[in-house]
């Protein structure tokens, strides 16, 4: 019998997915289980966006060119021109999702044994991604005490060796919902040019800036359009995870005549797709009005809701729709699990995803939960309201924070 | 300047669309190009596939699971098993194209440095996905006197070291159109057990077999349920290239176990594709006996004029919907250019895949051009004309052969 890979032995399971078979379980006893542990909204897709699928006119469902449809690019650099990101449609190539912006970012700039350094904790499929391209993931240690804002630059200074080819931020974060500043993002852009490295931006949550807070990309920042790609996607922006739809952008030339070739290899992302997404860049302010509204305030409903709870401490975010907790237990997994397993309170319990997953750190995150904002307030407060009872009862209680 | 990968600077460029800029030159000066250079079809896509993407009825375009949803998984099983594949929708991970079933399998089985063998001449992305994963690729030549055929198993054995970890093979074939012999199959199911290979099986032109031939896959041999892996689309079956929607199929649950993994990190192919994909299952049997009557009639129309022009010789394939046809001719790469750039007969002319991009050996298909026949007859008619025509003047006309 052949073997798998090392490469497949070593590919890290989803954190996210792993507690599934005993949520799938606690649903077959009966219990109600609040999901807080995946990134799939709830909100509806804007109507334009499904209108244009129901709308599709063609006969002969083909390929479009690997770099993505010149329509659609050009509707895109509407969008980021907008923003201010200067850009042209020869800088996009269109992706099947931010994944697959990510992979072929990394593939195009990093070789087997090259590392980058990554602020933890963060997007677990970065490790997935790194482990694809056997490239080295250092990461390098947030803190929750201060709201997991950037480390300082002489923490990344430490970690860097002539391997080190690239940054990967992801802004606002996931898991933690940090938004950089400013400040931050200079930083990081010295940084870049002191030692020649690529700094990736993973905005898949730009949309999602709370409390008046302006998002800043390190597109907007002079003298870095060498060092830049940004990885977006459609799927949190449109509530269109399904849509597997994205798109690397850089200014590199060089970047994008490899990123081009990858891209090439697996012919094209989705016609349908791209015909939605243009129709997407349409839609309406008070769409997103509505929605950073909707999230402000169940943001609000779960950081209040967590902090009041004897115990938990969770920092207040900027961005996106997720938090990390710091609660009083003796690890993160063992209590998500025991959530699922052993705890219900009036038939009910709440799903979270443990923090060790966002970290690679061995150890790091063990008394931390991410949770996604992605139900309703009505939910969310009871949840809440589960998981404060909960931790009364856990036996894995630690002592007082 | 943070420099690209090596990676990067390694991957091949689709030999497909090395000569689109001389393409849009001869447009530009108002030719007419007949383009049999590209494996889109002009076939229709079947009408309840269409009508499942105008139908969708949902309010919240979201993540599948990784695997692919169940519904797609269980209609994709009776698909197979009327096959005779002998399957589950546990056997089955869904992919964004066929090419992704590609990357997932290689990764799943292969780590940097292992060897794949694949009869060349091969899908030119091969080259492109084992970059990737810094897996290298033994070619073993095939031969157009014999039409392909597959070499001897001596010739695979001479390549074998304790790196070989597969073997790939496209069946039917493209470029060659090469339908495999049961013979043939039982020739290398001997091969991968005697060896303990991964035998990766490249359906994608699964339903187009012509004169009443039989297409037989590895999955129809018994005991090598832990080798085989079959990548399969939708792409060519239902004329749906666009849909970017594909699967992996294999028995060997450790294959499994780590391509879901990888799945994972990419989060879920397309929603509104599998949708689509389920109804494509119920395509009436007449659409499939109309596109293969067509077919049929174009490679009779390209072989039979070929082979009327002096100095061509192509054989007669039994499947997909490509010839690789030997040509008098210096050098293919000069002259498929030389047809865009510098000829015309009627103000016409006729783009073509020089073979070189389907070899991996130096020097391999220089005299050798592919053709698909995804026109209608009479466009194939009168490009046969014109291709007639170019040859008797082309400078590089080497003697006849
Ligand atoms: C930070 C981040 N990047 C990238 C992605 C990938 O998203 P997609 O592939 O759906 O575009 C996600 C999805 O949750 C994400 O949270
Ligand atoms: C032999 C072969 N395999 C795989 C593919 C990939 O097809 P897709 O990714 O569209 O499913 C193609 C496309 O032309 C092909 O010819």
């Amino acid at each position: 019998m052949p073997k798998i890979s090392q490469k497949g032995q070593r590919m890290p399971a989803s954190p996210i997915r792993k507690l599934t078979p005993f949520a799938d379980k606690a649903k077959l006893e009966g219990k109600k289980v609040y999901h807080l542990n995946i990134g799939q909204p709830d909100i509806e897709t804007p109507e334009g966006m499904l209108n244009a699928i129901k709308n599709i006119d063609f006969k002969v469902w083909a390929y479009t060119p690997s770099e993505g449809t010149l329509s659609y690019r050009k509707k895109l650099t509407e969008y980021y021109n907008k923003l201010g990101y200067n850009i042209t449609p020869e800088n996009i190539i269109v992706t099947t999702g931010g994944s697959e912006a990510i992979t072929i970012g990394m593939m195009a700039c990093l070789d087997p044994g090259d590392e980058v350094i990554i602020p933890e904790p963060f997007y677990a499929n970065y490790n997935g991604f790194a482990n694809q391209s056997d490239v080295v993931v250092k990461p390098i240690l947030s803190y929750i005490d201060n709201g997991f804002a950037l480390p300082p630059i002489s923490e990344f200074e430490k970690l860097i060796t002539d391997k080190t080819k690239a940054i990967i931020i992801c802004n606002p974060n996931n898991p933690t919902g940090y938004l950089y500043s400013q400040e931050e993002l200079d930083a990081l852009k010295e940084l870049a040019l002191k030692y020649d490295l690529y700094l990736f931006s993973d905005e898949a949550y730009r949309e999602f800036c709370y409390d008046g807070r302006q998002f800043i990309s390190p597109m907007h920042l002079s003298g870095l359009d060498e060092n830049v790609i940004v990885m977006d996607t459609v799927s949190k922006r449109y509530s269109a995870c399904g849509a597997r739809l994205g798109c690397l952008i850089t200014k590199n030339k060089a970047v994008l005549a490899a990123g081009l070739k990858f891209a090439q290899a697996r012919l094209s992302a989705g016609m349908v797709e791209q015909i939605a997404g243009e129709a997407a860049v349409d839609t309406p302010d008070e769409y997103f009005a509505a929605v950073n509204k909707e999230y402000t305030k169940r943001r609000d409903t779960l950081v209040t809701a967590l902090n009041k709870i004897e115990g938990v401490y969770c920092p207040n975010p900027g961005g996106a729709f997720y938090v990390v907790a710091k609660f009083p237990i003796d690890n993160a997994d063992k209590f998500c699990q025991w959530m699922l397993e052993s705890f219900s309170y009036e038939n009910q319990t709440v799903m979270m995803a443990p923090a060790t997953g966002f970290y690679s750190t061995p150890g790091a995150g063990s008394n931390e939960v991410r949770m996604a904002y992605v139900l309703n307030n009505d939910d969310l407060n009871k949840a809440m309201l589960c998981l404060a009872e909960a931790l009364k009862v856990y036996p894995g209680r630690a002592a007082d924070i």
